[in-house]
């Protein structure tokens, strides 16, 4: 069995069809990810994990190399045994991580040194220990240890990123793995056209089983992030599976699909939960609202998530006001059972050779959140409709 | 159908075996009531509270009139459908609230002014506004509304407080209720045998269908609350349901049931779990501890509550290290599934006729907190076991 198999390519945009086979399950592609970034998706449990038909989670080497720290876990025996899923992880290099949440870095060589986010406390992560990490978590998908500049960066500072990320990689390709663990590459280089292709075909060379598109996930404007995507995906191989880190709403996930990217993870559906925000195919809409108080229909009609059969607007913007954890839990719930529905909706509709039509609706549908639309160039905001909620997501 | 039968008295203590039947269902005594005071049981999800057998939930007066007040329980039809809980539902009068924590009070004839402890709004609650809230929320068993003085307040005080009460709950007693609701007196009388028997007897007299022992969970020495339940339980009635308001910790459970006491309500195991800590048979353990670090059995062996089938305390204690909701909830899961436990323990035993052994074991097994021991008379604290867990509670 090999590793991805391409069911189907369609005929109107680059969205593909696929299934990655691990040691541990199978996954259908294009896929979501909920992001179990300490070993947890956030406010959520497995339980109900699997039942928004959870195939995989992301892990994160940074944050589990510092609490609760490699030993115990090795201890576990693995991430899967210490955190009980017994279906296939993902982990994160800790690339991103050092790039934007560590204090005070110094890259160097062969990697950075960098303070802890919590205490302060020096620590090194480069390609070698990146991949160590990985290895005794046990993940099924290891990522490569890269450079992850700011959107904004200067020319030379994203040439010095990609270099350093495919010297990097070089390394990590030949770091001892877990059983069944697979590596995948990831591509930087803004949105440079040359940067990018450069290493992607470099990246290609070195012969992953799957290939991410970094860099973005940054700050950057939507337009921005898509041109980064469309200027790598043409170098990727057609046979390997193709991952946008850190993106996106869920008309970017369409949107994305349509060009050829086939995995996803995001932290958008549970962290806008807890801010008492909904996702709904019509865009986002705030439950914490006044105008919600009385209203006693479900989050989203015809919804077959737990909140949305259970419970009333007006009875979920109580309980954000009142600070019960029920509140932001069944947010949560319905968010990530959204973004799991839109994935089913995608494949089924690349299947039945109709994703273009589904594709054409949520864009029609789904009204953008006004960061989004402000991030959109030659369009007028004033005239543009803006979702129920204002926040900025 | 009476609303109460009394199936079984135990032969070695006070202990009975009944049944409450209400238009909305069935409830094995004794019971422990798990509590909603804000229209959800803390961090714990319907599904979660069908699961540990719940026959009853506690809502309230007081917190519920100021959020998400009445207009939208009202519009929602009652708070049976404003939360989703089609099962009984027992209401506060408000009265404990209000004394306890509501901001500048004023006793009236007719009732208590005082400020909101949210906003310092000036409101009014008495016998007649805590009974229309109750009806309008339409539970199933509505208190009345009562004064509940400190445990340690003068005896002038304490004497008014029982003929407020007294006054108060003919007034409760003669209000329109619900469809299908019934109301049950509150005793006070601290730990006065004479006022204890007058409250008692005068509350009786009114044909109450079932009576609380109130002026309980005010901070008093366990061995001053076991004497309050010792005192009023003599005067009430056999044929009616007798509850212990806001009681208690496992292993006091079981010494009121042999006092004669068949319903309980209390926030400690939730409230506790935030803490990072959990009830066992065998006292308190905090789950945060350190010693927990590579602990990787479940908080309690056999177990079948779902955070001891899924996850280890070593993960338990990461993700309350870390701040991931699951672990709150897990606690709270755990913590209240016990407290069903040893309720159909109890009820078990009683049914097989061996509450006795029970109890002793129990009693046995169960390590008190250094709280708890330090109330009890008579004893040298130092020659005591302890429990795992020094946390107050």
């Amino acid at each position: 069995m090999s590793f991805f198999e391409l069911l189907k390519t369609d005929g109107s945009s680059k969205a593909r069809l696929g299934r990655i086979t691990t040691t541990r399950g199978v996954i259908d592609t294009p896929v979501f990810m909920p992001v179990g970034t300490q070993a947890s998706v956030k406010a959520i449990d497995p339980r109900e994990l699997d039942e928004m038909g959870t195939q995989i989670l992301l892990g994160n080497t940074y944050h589990l190399s510092i609490r609760p720290g490699l030993e115990i876990i090795q201890a576990a025996g693995d991430l899967h045994k210490f955190m009980n899923w017994n279906l296939p992880i993902l982990t994160d290099s800790g690339g991103f991580q050092v790039f934007s949440l560590a204090k005070i870095r110094k890259i160097r060589a062969h990697g950075v040194e960098f303070r802890s986010h919590l205490d302060g406390s020096l620590l090194f992560l480069g390609p070698r220990e990146a991949m160590e990490v990985q290895r005794i978590l046990g993940s099924d998908i290891a990522m490569v240890f890269d450079e992850c500049p700011a959107h904004n960066c200067s020319a030379q500072e994203a040439n010095e990123a990609v270099e350093r990320t495919i010297t990097w990689a070089k390394v990590c390709r030949e770091q001892p793995r877990a059983p069944g663990q697979v590596a995948f590459g990831i591509v930087q280089g803004g949105i440079d056209p040359k940067l990018r292709e450069h290493c992607a075909r470099e990246l290609v060379a070195m012969d992953f089983e799957g290939y991410a598109v970094g860099g973005v996930s940054v700050g950057e404007p939507e337009p921005e992030m898509m041109r980064a995507v469309e200027l790598a995906e043409p170098f990727l191989p057609a046979e390997k599976p193709r991952y946008a880190m850190g993106l996106g709403t869920p008309a970017q996930l369409v949107e994305l699909v349509a060009r050829g990217i086939d995995m996803f993870d995001c932290v958008l559906p549970t962290r806008i939960a807890r801010n008492g925000t909904a996702f709904t195919y019509k865009g986002t809409v705030s439950i914490k609202a006044g105008f919600n108080k009385m209203d006693f229909r479900p989050i989203e009609e015809d919804c077959e998530c737990y909140a949305c059969k259970n419970f009333t607007r007006a009875y979920l913007r109580h309980l954000l006001n009142v600070n019960e954890i029920l509140g932001l839990r069944m947010l949560s719930v319905h968010n990530s059972f959204m973004y799991m529905k839109v994935m089913r909706d995608i494949r089924a509709h690349i299947a039945a050779g109709t994703f273009r039509e589904f594709r054409e609706m949520f864009a029609r549908t789904y009204v953008p959140s006004q960061k989004v639309l402000a991030g959109r160039q030659g369009h007028i905001l004033s005239t543009l409709p803006v979702s129920e909620n204002a926040a900025a997501i």
